[in-house]
C-alpha cells in the first residue's frame, strides 16, 4: 500500500505524514508540498525539513497560476494585511470564510495530488483538515461535508482506484497534537504562522490555533523553544 | 451572472460554451483551456479560435507538472502508441478506463476552473462531460456520479459561492451536437483528434465518435469538409 500525503510543513500534515509513515513504512509514502503564490515560503522549508525528519520523498509543485487572480490575504498578489486576531473573532465581524481562505485552494491541492498519486501507484491520499478550521465555515473547503464529496469525487473519477483519508475531519486541533505526541511527530521543525520570519509572529489566528492545541495537551510549543 | 466554461476546443466543450454565450451573453463568459503536456497543441488553438469566434476572453493554464509521471497515451511523457479503435473494442479486451484516460484529469481541470472561477467572481464553472465518454468506465471523470461528487464538493468547498453546471452528463454525443447545431456553434473550428496534424486521423476514438454524432443528426461534420 503506498501513500501520497498533502504536506504543508505545518502541524496537521505533519502529523498525518507521523500517521501514514507509521502505518505504511517511510519507502511506501510520498509527500507534496504546494508552492501557490504564498507571500513566504517559510512553510516551504518546513515541509522539506519534515519530510527529511521521516526519510519519504518530498514531491513540490506549483499552482500560483490559478491565484493571479485573488486578492486573498496570504498571496503576493493581495496587498491586504493578515488579520492578528483568531478565526471567531474575524468571523464576529464577517461570518463565512476569512480573509486568508484561498479559493478552492484545498480542492485544487487534493485533485494535484489525486492525479500524482495515480501515476505514482499509490491507493490512497492523506489531507490534514480538521475541524477548527471548518468552524463557522472560515475554511468551507476544511468541512466535513466538503472532505465527503471530494473524497466520492476523487474515488468515483479514478475508477475506484484511489481514496482519500482525512483522519482528523471531526477532531479539534488539540486532539491532532495529541496523535501526534504520541508518534513523536517532529513538530519542532514545523511552521504554523501565517507570516515569516525567523519566528513566529504569535498574533495571527494560525499562531493563536497552535498556541492553544498545544496547551490543551499540557506542553509548550517546540517550534517556539526550539 | 457570470461563467466560467472549461474549453478544449472540443465538440462537447464548446456547445457548453455557446449555451453559456446563449444564456449569459459573451461579456459575462469566460473560456479556460488547459495544456497539460498533450502530445500536440492542436486543439489548444482550436480553443483560442472558438474563443474568438464568440467574442469571449481566453485564459490558458498548465497543469502539465501534475502528468508528469503518468504514462497515458495522449501524454508527450508516454511512449504508448493512442489506440486506432473505438472505446467499445478497447474495452472489449481490457474492461475500465481506456489508455487515453489522463488520471483524475477533469477533476484537476474543475478544481483549477473554481479557484479561478472564484476569482473572477463568477458563479457557476461549466462543464462539457456526457454520458458516452463515460460509459463502460472508459472515462470515469466523466461519469454522473464523478459529476455529483465534485459539483458538491465545489459547492461545498467555496462555500456555496460557486456551482457546478453539466449539461449533458446524462446525454449522449449525439445530442450534444443537436444542442449546438441549434445554437449554430462553430464545429468547423472545433478539433477533437487526438493526433495533431492538419486533418482528423479518422481512426481514433474520439474521431469515430465524433463521426457517428454528426452520422445520427444526419449531417456532415464540419471539420472534415472545412
Amino acid at each position: 500500500m503506498k501513500a501520497l500525503v498533502l504536506a504543508s510543513g505545518g502541524i496537521d500534515s505533519t502529523t498525518c505524514l507521523a500517521m501514514a509513515v507509521d502505518r505504511y513504512g517511510a519507502q511506501n509514502v510520498t509527500a507534496l508540498s504546494v508552492s501557490y503564490g504564498q507571500k513566504h515560503s517559510r512553510e516551504l522549508e518546513s515541509a522539506k525539513a519534515v519530510a527529511m525528519h521521516f526519510g519519504v520523498e518530498l514531491m513540490t509543485i506549483d499552482l500560483a497560476q490559478m491565484f493571479a487572480y485573488s486578492d486573498c490575504s496570504l498571496l503576493k498578489s493581495s496587498d491586504k494585511d493578515i488579520p492578528e486576531e483568531s478565526y471567531a473573532k474575524q468571523q464576529e465581524a464577517a461570518p463565512g470564510p476569512v480573509s486568508t481562505y484561498v479559493p478552492f485552494r484545498n480542492g485544487l491541492f487534493l485533485s494535484a495530488a489525486a492525479s500524482i498519486a495515480l501515476s505514482l501507484g499509490c491507493e490512497t491520499v492523506w489531507y490534514g483538515a480538521h475541524a477548527d478550521d471548518a468552524a463557522g465555515n472560515a475554511y468551507p473547503d476544511c468541512s466535513e461535508s466538503f472532505v465527503d464529496a471530494m473524497g466520492r469525487a476523487i474515488n468515483e473519477g479514478t475508477g475506484g482506484a484511489l481514496s482519500l483519508v482525512v483522519p482528523f475531519v471531526t477532531s479539534n486541533k488539540a486532539e491532532v497534537v495529541r496523535t501526534g505526541l504520541k508518534l513523536s511527530a517532529p513538530y519542532h521543525l514545523t511552521w504554523s504562522c501565517y507570516n515569516g520570519g525567523d519566528r513566529p509572529c504569535g498574533k495571527c489566528a494560525t499562531c493563536i490555533d497552535r498556541a492553544k492545541a498545544f496547551a490543551q495537551n499540557g506542553v509548550s510549543d517546540p517550534a517556539m523553544t526550539y
